[in-house]
C-alpha cells in the first residue's frame, strides 16, 4: 500500500490553522474575507511549490491539477478552506491538506497513473451565502437570479464580497463542468458527530448523506395570567411545544429510521415574561434521514401531531419552510474500494451515513462519489475545541491516497 | 339594601382612565410618573369635593376618611391607581373609584356608623419597584435596607422617582399603623382570569390568596450538530425541558390542589440555532397555590420531576429562587358578610381563590380581609382590552358598599 509523507501534512494542517486564527476564539476563514483569501493565496502557493499545476476557476474553486488531460475524466478529492466564525482547525482544511498530499505523494513517486488526479478547494461550503457554492458551481447547479440573490446575515451580497476581493460572482457560472468529464469524486472529512468514537472505531465509509426539512413552526394560544387563568382554561403555546417535543422519539421510532434525526434548536416566546401564560411559542424544527420516502413521511407524520396537538389544546400551528435538501446516496464500488483500503491497512471501519451536509452531497449528483470520515473528539466540530488524533488523521488520509490511486487507474 | 350612586362612579371611572392614557395602546400610570402624580392630585380632589377628609401618608398612600376618630379601630377599603405599561382602565382603579364612591354615598346618605372608614389608594401595587409598596408600608412591613434597595427596570431607584416627585421614600417607615388601628380590610376587584365568566356567575368570595415561588431554572447538556449527532447520544437541554414541562400536569394533580397552577413563561435556548442540539436551556417557573403545605409539597415534588429527568438525559440542572410568597387566607366572616349581600342583590356568587397578588394579601397579614372579584371579559387583564359588564361593576360596588357598612356597625 501507498503512504502519504505525514510529518509535511501536519506542518501543511497547522501552517494552515494559523491563518485567520483569533487566539482562542477559534478560526475566523470566512469566505471571501481577507483571512479566506490570505489562506487561497498560500494554498496556490503550496500547490506550485508541490511541483502541481495550479487552476482557479470562475466560481474562486483553486485545483491542483496531477497529469491534466482535457480528453480524459479525472479523479476528483477535495473539500473546504473556509470555516464557520470561531471554528476548529480540521473542518473542511483535512480534506483540502490531505487531497494536497495525496497528489504530491503520487507525483514524487512518479508512478504511473490511467487518469488526471485533482484536488479542489471548494468556495464557501460553510453557508456565509447559503453554502455548497464552489461544488454547486462546478455541476452546473447555480443560476443567475440564485447567485444575484445570496447575502449573508449582514446583508452583504456574494456579488459585493467577491467584488471586493477581485472576483466577479457571475463567473461562477463558467466553472459548471460535464459530468463526463469527472470519473468519481472522494472526500475526506472528519465525523463532527460521536458515532465512531462511540463505537470504538477508526473509520467509516459513508454511504449514503442525510437530506433534511428545517421549518419555522408558531403555536398560537392566549395570554392568561400566571395566578389567575387555571390550568384548565389556558390555551398555552409553549406547552403544545412541549408536548410536541416529547413525541419527536415515538414519531421517529414510528415513521423513521434508525438513522433520523429531529431537532428543535431555536424557540421564542411572546410575551416571554414568568407570570404571563405564553401566547404565541415561535420554534425551528431540523429533520434529517438518508432515504427520501422516509423524509417524506417524516414531514407527513410530524405534521399529523402537530396539528392534533393544537386541536386538543386549542391552539393554531402554522409553519414556513426554511430548507428542504434531497438525500444522496454514495457509489457502492467507491464504498467498497474504500473498505478493501481499510482492511488492507489495518484499520477498523464501519458504514455509516454523514447527517450534516458536504461538498461529497452535491458531487454525488453528478458523479459517482464517496466520503471518508475519521472520529472527532467529543463529536465536537464548528467549535476551537475540534479535534481528531493524528493518528486517524493519517490513516484517514492514507485510505484516500490508496482509494485515488485505484480510481484512477480501474478500468 | 344601600346603593351606590352608579353615574357617578361611571364618570368617576373615565374621568381617571383618560389620565396617563396612550390613544390605544392603553393606560400608562407608571407608580411616581407624572401620570400617577396627575391621577393623585385628580383624586385628592375627588375626595375634598366629595366633603371627605383627605390625607396622604409616608408612604404617599392617600386615604379618603369618613367619621375618622384616633381611637377607634376603623373598616378600611382600598385598592391602587397605578397601572402596568399599556395596562386597563380597572385594574386597580375599580377598588379606589368603588371605595370612594362608597364613602360618598354613605357621607351624602348621613347614615350613624359606629367605626370610622378608609378608602385608600396604595402606592406602586403594581411593581414598579417591586410592587404592595404601600400596603407594605401601612403593614409596617418596609425595611430602610428594603426601600434602599428598591429600583425599576431601568435602574432608577424608588428614592429618587419619589424625590423626583417631591416626596422621600423614607418616609414609607412612618406610615405604618398598628394592627388594633383596623378594623377590617375589603377589596374589591376584577378577577383579571376567566372563572367566573366561564361559570357564569357575576361574583367572587375570595377565600385565599395563592402563594408562590418562581424559580429560574437552567438545564445544562452538550451542544452538538443537527446532523451528525444521533439522537441516542444526545444530551439535548431543551428535550429535558420538553419533558419536564409535559409532567407539570402530573405533578400538579398528584402533588397540588384543584387551585394549583403552574406556568413556564420565559425560555432561552443556547446556542439557540436551528442545526444545533441545544447545549443549554433556561427557563423560568411560576407555580400558586392557596395553601403553604401543598406548595412546599408541589416545590419537592418539581424538583424531583427535574432531577430524574436531569439524571435520565444526562443533564446537569440548577435553579435560582427568584421570589417566594406566602399563601393567605381571607377572614371567615366577612367572606359570610360578603355572600349575605350578594344574597340580599341576587348576585349568584361562589368562592374562589385569586391567583394574582393584591394589596390584600398585605393586609391581611395585619387585619382580617376580604376580596371581592367582579368577572373579567374573556379572563383578560394588563390590557387595553381589559373589560367587564357595566352592570357587574355597579353590583361589586353596591356589595362593596353594603359590606362596609355592615363591618362598620358590627359588635
Amino acid at each position: 500500500m501507498l503512504s502519504i509523507n505525514a510529518e509535511r501534512l501536519r506542518q501543511n494542517i497547522e501552517a494552515l490553522s494559523q491563518i485567520g486564527r483569533k487566539s482562542d476564539q477559534g478560526i475566523y476563514r470566512i469566505a471571501f474575507s481577507d483571512a479566506d483569501m490570505e489562506a487561497r493565496s498560500w494554498l496556490q502557493q503550496q500547490i506550485e511549490q508541490a511541483g502541481l499545476e495550479c487552476y482557479q476557476d470562475g466560481a474562486a474553486n483553486i485545483h491542483a491539477r496531477l497529469g491534466w488531460r482535457e480528453d480524459v475524466a479525472s479523479v476528483i478529492t477535495g473539500s473546504h478552506i473556509d470555516s464557520v466564525p470561531g471554528g476548529g482547525h480540521l473542518d473542511g482544511a483535512l480534506g483540502v491538506m490531505a487531497g494536497l498530499e495525496c497528489l504530491h505523494r503520487l507525483k514524487e513517486l512518479d508512478i504511473p497513473l490511467k487518469r488526471p488526479l485533482e484536488a479542489i478547494s471548494f468556495s464557501d461550503e460553510e453557508g456565509r451565502f447559503g453554502g455548497i457554492f464552489g461544488s454547486s458551481a462546478l455541476c452546473g447547479r447555480l443560476t443567475p437570479k440564485a447567485i444575484h440573490a445570496a447575502q449573508d446575515l449582514k446583508g452583504i451580497s456574494i456579488s459585493e464580497a467577491m467584488a471586493e476581493q477581485g472576483l466577479n460572482a457571475m463567473d461562477a457560472l463558467s466553472a459548471a463542468r460535464p459530468p463526463e468529464s469527472m470519473h468519481a469524486f472522494v472526500e475526506l472529512h472528519i465525523e463532527q458527530g460521536p458515532v465512531l468514537e462511540h463505537q470504538q472505531l477508526h473509520l467509516g465509509a459513508v454511504d449514503a448523506i442525510a437530506g433534511l426539512f428545517k421549518w419555522n413552526i408558531r403555536f398560537i394560544g392566549t395570554a392568561a395570567h400566571a395566578g389567575a387563568a387555571p390550568m384548565n382554561l389556558r390555551q398555552d403555546a409553549f406547552q403544545g411545544v412541549a408536548e410536541f417535543s416529547t413525541e419527536l422519539e415515538r414519531i421517529l421510532e414510528e415513521h423513521g429510521s434508525p438513522r433520523s434525526v429531529a431537532t428543535i434548536g431555536r424557540i421564542e416566546l411572546s410575551p416571554g415574561a414568568a407570570n404571563v401564560v405564553p401566547s404565541m411559542a415561535e420554534f425551528s424544527l431540523d429533520v434529517r434521514d438518508t432515504d427520501e420516502l422516509t423524509l417524506q413521511a417524516l414531514a407527513d407524520a410530524m405534521r399529523r401531531a402537530m396539528s392534533a396537538i393544537a386541536r386538543r389544546r386549542q391552539l393554531m400551528f402554522e409553519f414556513d419552510i426554511l430548507s428542504e435538501l434531497t438525500p444522496v446516496k454514495c457509489d457502492g464500488y467507491i464504498i467498497q474500494a474504500i473498505e478493501g483500503v481499510a482492511r488492507s491497512l489495518g484499520i477498523n471501519s464501519t458504514r455509516m451515513a454523514s447527517g450534516a451536509v458536504h461538498d461529497t452531497q452535491v458531487m454525488a449528483n453528478s458523479t459517482r462519489a464517496g466520503l471518508i470520515f475519521i472520529p472527532s473528539k467529543d463529536g465536537c466540530s464548528h467549535s476551537p475545541a475540534e479535534w481528531s488524533d493524528w493518528q486517524d488523521i493519517v490513516n484517514g488520509s492514507n485510505v484516500l491516497l490508496n482509494t485515488l490511486y485505484q480510481l484512477a487507474n480501474d478500468s
